[in-house]
């Protein structure tokens, strides 16, 4: 079985987008729509960690944390830009950066 | 030539952050993290859209989206929540939801 | 008729917030509450302003922009820090590093 | 010595605003302005609460609560929103609301 592939994850939103007249939203209008549901994760995670109403189970978490990934690709896909060029250059960078900024876990012999 | 895919970037940052004794930070402290990501893209783009002071090229932005993806593969790990499961159920979502809601451009015949 | 000062608002919040047992939450919850009135504020300006479905009057806008003041309000006042004092840093710092920033209108003779 | 009015402080920041040709920002780009401001309050409020890398003293968040405030009256006052009558909106929504979703402190005899 295969998985679905960032760059197949982009094309997937490009392709639902094309399919209406009005296309990307400006981007700022983009940002404010990442900016909503960063908003509604938030709201879920302190539901699911909040010491007054917890709730079982993170099945809207998951929801959320897609939706977030959606308004992230609208982003890139309206810069032109690979998310999977940008992931690489997190990892390289923290590879580098912090690679000694925490406790490594000692080897066991 | 092949493409990561969602669940080999979330294995890549577990990988990354199980070398360290103190592993994954607490959730909302990943959410601040998460946030913090979102605010340097904000400034990005409004640097990119602003009408004060233009940046050409969009190298930065190209980063920050990176790190915004990090942060959320990070939240996605400590819930063990497949984030390819969580955007395959946004596409279905909006493809239910909003597939009428606006104006799809007319085929060619 | 006088105005509430900044400074009253938060001794209202906190009053508020002292009659129940739990009293504030830890300050990353609140970060969180936080970040989730930002969101819905995002949404109502993303309807102001989109060229979707524009909505008319901002009758929920006022109530966020109140909501974001609250969860910031809760904030300070976690940390003892006067958000008078906060405002008036930042008016500060902004008239000393932005004053060339931007071109000022020309005074009429 | 009398104490700074919100009402105050958003004319204090238009006066501020209004010796630039520009002026205000458009709303999506004040919004992204603040979006940057709440990542950089996530930063701080991470630093002090995380079990890394304490930071003694809370000065920095002082200036960030300070800049998330001047960028909520900066919408505040596109919109000619009075940001005391939103305040006084969302104490009142609570005090219907909330007033029995917490335990209340049990009152000394």
């Amino acid at each position: 079985m295969t998985h679905v592939e960032i760059k197949e994850a982009q094309k997937q939103v490009d392709d639902w987008i094309s399919q209406f007249e009005d296309g990307y939203w400006p981007p700022l209008s983009q940002l404010a729509a990442l900016v909503e549901e960063v908003g509604e994760t938030a709201r879920e995670i302190n539901h699911i960690e909040g010491s007054k109403t917890k709730r079982s189970g993170n099945d809207n978490l998951e929801s959320e944390l897609g939706d977030v990934l959606f308004a992230l690709i609208c982003i890139a896909n309206s810069y032109n830009i690979s998310l999977e060029d940008s992931f690489k250059k997190t990892m390289s960078k923290y590879d580098k950066r912090d690679k000694t900024r925490w406790k490594q876990k000692t080897k066991k012999p």
